[in-house]
């Protein structure tokens, strides 16, 4: 019997495709019919429902070796952040969580212990949020966890964001600070060198606890959510930044069809992040943590002007910027006033070393 | 840094508690607050919702390995049989299923071909059955395939069936036949043994193609639900036979507080399932896969006795004996009338050698 995964005539490389274009052409094969699908493929949710209180659900899968590696990671840490990744989904809708499901495949390298600890994570986030966990599925699996969390949240109908609503002048804005996570990881990833190079070390994590934190166990920001809400600010297009701020802006300018303009010295980066990639190399620059980063999970939204008054007001949010036309680009502004192209920088798996 | 799950005092193996006595556990530590969630951990789907439309939802995970084997299973049936399972979720509740969302972890041993084939039996299976393909997420894994469907369907209120409902002297019913998809799955391990031990051999399938077709590519009893709906048929209790026959009934049993009593000869098994029995061994008998095999996902539901006219008239299925008390325990009667206890054969990681 042929292994049919070899069979390919003409074979393309995951690697050489990406992410991105990959969901795209799947994307392609696909169209929906059922009048409750009101968004399919190509948000952080999907949309669904016929009646004005929708139902908002999204998938996210973690594995190890790729998303995640054991030897710094706390079982416990990685079932608290692989629910907060979720809701995170639900927060870039404007919607409210309220359930999860969690998958596992789990080889038996773990204990039930092990297991445990993993879903006392899961627990401790459910009830930070107030989500239930409502089911899932457990199997083994030949090497390694894989975990994943589905997450369904609710939103009114004129209520829900899209990344498709931003318009010319609009503001962009965003929660929190960026490239914090991945100095975090930077630093994990220089103390495990470290050990490998030296068992007998010590890790020395003092001082990065803000950093250490942002990677291990994000929250996803609804409480910026409830904020919004609060002062009556609907957001004209959002999305969580996962990937990094640079994806995050081309994601939102692609399906909103227009262009921005970000401001370097309003992007917001901690004084730790910056101090990581100062030790790590004198080449690396925080700047390009926030950009390419990804994984702090904090909100990137646009919001009207006339909402300028309302938004300036919440404290954690910076005005980064504003859109423009679509023919303009997506560009990054320099204090020296010099404009730069924004690129993104997806999912490749060339960390993937089957 | 230490390895923390090897930091465990007291480790217990997976294997020695298995896939039920895992969510027991599991399920002790979580308890549900939202008021929209109607029916959490502990049957075929997750039942969502506050108005008389109820969301079904259920989420189900296939890994490579342990639930398919790549030298035998095509891409395509891949696809279409991870659709199919979720799908069988929401036949289960008596629902109907509209969206799924499909996440993957994937080697880089497989190409955009190979992932493009996968999706392609995805699409095959949500056309049949009229489901939209909502999200996902794609990443990548250190080794081999990982497939979770989350499906989400609907059901009225008063239409939800879950696995608690039976009552004493209720009718048990099981559409289709039993055991198939394992002796499809016993062709295909021997014929893969063949080909290890002389590569040039070739596969031997003819004559197979029923029960080929029930393990690589089956299908969700979706026309059942229409069925008993277009009779009004409520069933008392239902649940799909994903885990063999003695494992359904026992959670029956278990979930509706009673026993049950079903007879040896009136379990559905087709000709082909027998005759594959007979050649790998004198020692296989029949019914043991109907028992023991899984991955039917034909549906086994109870209904009560004043629905035995109109059940009866509904082609494909069998009435194969019925609820007792919780006193008389789970029993199969054989055609010598011997009584012998049925005892679950659930997921244990046995398989699992990581």
């Amino acid at each position: 019997m042929e292994q049919l995964e070899y069979a390919d005539e003409g074979r393309t490389e995951l690697s050489s495709l990406g992410e991105f274009a990959l969901i795209e052409r799947i994307k392609e094969h696909f169209e929906t019919k059922n009048k409750s699908t009101v968004k399919g493929i190509g948000d952080d949710c999907a949309v669904i429902g016929t009646g004005r209180q929708k139902v908002l659900v999204s998938t996210d899968t973690m594995t190890e070796g790729v998303q995640f590696d054991m030897t710094y990671t706390p079982l416990k840490h990685l079932g608290y952040k692989a629910v907060a990744r979720s809701l995170s989904n639900i927060a870039a809708m404007n919607g409210v969580p309220l359930q999860i499901l969690v998958s596992i495949a789990v080889s038996n390298r773990y204990s039930v212990e092990a297991v445990e600890e993993l879903y006392d994570g899961i627990r401790r986030c459910c009830e930070r949020y107030d989500v239930d966990l409502v089911g899932g599925d457990t199997t083994s699996s030949r090497s390694g966890l894989v975990i994943t969390v589905t997450t369904i949240g609710t939103a009114d109908e004129d209520k829900v964001v899209y990344r498709n609503g931003a318009k010319r002048y609009d503001l962009i804005c965003c929660s929190g600070d960026l490239g914090s996570a991945y100095s975090g990881l930077l630093v994990l990833e220089r103390e495990k060198a470290t050990y490998q190079a030296d068992p007998s070390s010590q890790p020395d994590l003092d001082g990065y606890d803000y950093v250490l934190e942002r990677y291990l166990k994000p929250e996803p920001r609804l409480d910026i959510i409830a904020e919004l809400r609060k002062r009556g600010i609907v957001p004209t297009s959002m999305i969580d930044v996962s990937d990094g701020l640079a994806s995050e802006l081309l994601h939102i300018c692609k399906e909103s069809s227009c262009g921005c303009e970000v401001y370097e010295e309003h992007i917001p980066i901690d004084y730790q992040t910056s101090r990581v990639c100062e030790e790590i190399s004198k080449n690396m620059i925080p700047l390009s943590n926030a950009l390419n980063g990804g994984e702090d999970y904090e909100l990137l939204f646009t919001v009207s002007q006339s909402d300028y008054e309302k938004v300036k007001e919440i404290e954690g949010i910076a005005i980064i910027g504003h859109i423009t036309d679509a023919a303009s680009g997506a560009k990054l502004v320099t204090p020296h006033n010099m404009t730069i192209d924004l690129i993104a920088q997806g999912w490749t798996s060339q960390d993937n070393d089957d």
